[in-house]
């Protein structure tokens, strides 16, 4: 087994071979899931994708970065109306799968890596479930800070995640138990993606409640301002900037 | 990770739940294949099944052993057609599944477990891939051998397999370097299947070339007496008694 870009590998294969894309996760405790994917997870047009994706995407205003572009399909949809995005992903396949689709600016970046030579961002786009990217309790908030630096003023994030303890079986709350035990968050898992003979490096990735999300934001100068479901227990977070505290006219 | 019979957890989810299965298979190089199956590979009925199913199940004389009978399909096809037809797997998950499906002789036995007790058998059907029970040269033999037993002398082994060489990628084209360096057949396994938090023991898988067939079946009884094919590197293998020597009228 190689170490290496299973992600991206699994993608660019879609791409030529065509068909659904069968993705392989495996948690650090020897759970493992297929899952299927429609060309609507990752390389749909838009009338194809979920409800609360289409509905959450009115709200991405002004220039926008697409965190975990996938296959580009979110940044290909803005590019579409005009809009000026950015699509970063840690997969070099991933990227070169946004290139080959047409997105106009791709670059392979982790999240936790961008600063202002980005420029300026009014929204953040984290949809799949890429609000997991926010990894654990202190990652979290050193992102959301980091995140915060490259916003303007009205910058919001539109973030897709998932509730972990929502009808989760008894595998799944043994596991969240375990994180708790080891001072970890109960959604906090340790995953790869697998494809054929690559394996990703294990990596974080944080399922979070709602108000779990509400709590972990408080102090980051970003509050949850609503969230957008139709498919529980997913649910796209509405993320937006805490207003700046008014100058002081005494001060 | 438990050990255990995620195979037959895989069927029983699969019958409860509907749907597709995703069915996952982790090669002990590491590589992994996820490969979804509709009903047609273990659930459909007959006018489903791949021509070449169809073609060699009219060669099943007799009485029939449904060997590595998975959720019991072909077995209740030969019961419905009135024939008298014993299933084996060595999956009790499998066999419960077969069971609840209408199999009225199901047992959880691994085909190199069975014996006389079982009574005499015109036909063994491997369906499947279930040639790949061969497991190896030497196992082969001693399970050929053991088939031979008790089969009468019209026996005949209806016997899917998959040609490992033809048009083997470079990953597997090493698999098979490493293998014979290790002194087992270039197409010998060593698999697992892995369902949910599950994982089967490893065990070894054999796939052969036609070729490679016909000589293993050297010396044990049997011979291959043609393939049929529709889907290559698909084949079923029908293989049939070699006649008894005549008895000496001198002797």
């Amino acid at each position: 087994m190689r170490i290496g870009d299973g992600y991206g590998e699994m993608l660019l294969a879609a791409l030529e071979e065509g068909g659904d894309i069968l993705e392989i996760v495996e948690r650090d405790d020897g759970l493992i899931m297929a899952s299927r994917f429609g060309p609507e997870a990752y390389l749909a047009p838009f009338p194809k994708w979920p409800s609360r994706q289409r509905r959450a995407l009115r709200l991405a205003r002004g220039r926008v970065l697409d965190v975990g572009a996938g296959a580009g399909r979110i940044a290909l949809r803005l590019q579409e109306k005009d809009r000026d995005v950015v699509a970063i992903d840690a997969s070099p396949g991933a990227v070169e799968a946004c290139r080959r689709r047409g997105v106009r600016d791709a670059r392979v970046l982790r999240v936790e890596d961008v600063d202002e030579s980005l420029g300026v961002f009014d929204t953040v786009v984290m949809y799949g479930n890429n609000l997991g990217l926010l990894a654990s309790r202190t990652k979290a908030r050193r992102l959301l800070r980091r995140l915060h630096a490259i916003t303007s003023d009205r910058g919001r994030i539109l973030g897709e995640c998932l509730d972990p303890y929502e009808g989760a079986g008894a595998e799944h709350r043994a596991y969240h138990e375990r994180n708790r035990r080891r001072g970890r968050m109960g959604g906090q898992l340790k995953i790869r993606i697998r494809y054929r003979d690559v394996a990703t490096p294990w990596f974080d990735y944080l399922f979070l409640s709602r108000e779990e999300l509400g709590e972990l934001l408080d102090g980051t100068g970003w509050r949850l301002a609503r969230t957008i479901e139709d498919e529980p227990p997913l649910y796209i977070a509405v993320i937006e900037k805490e207003p700046r505290a008014p100058a002081s006219r005494t001060g």
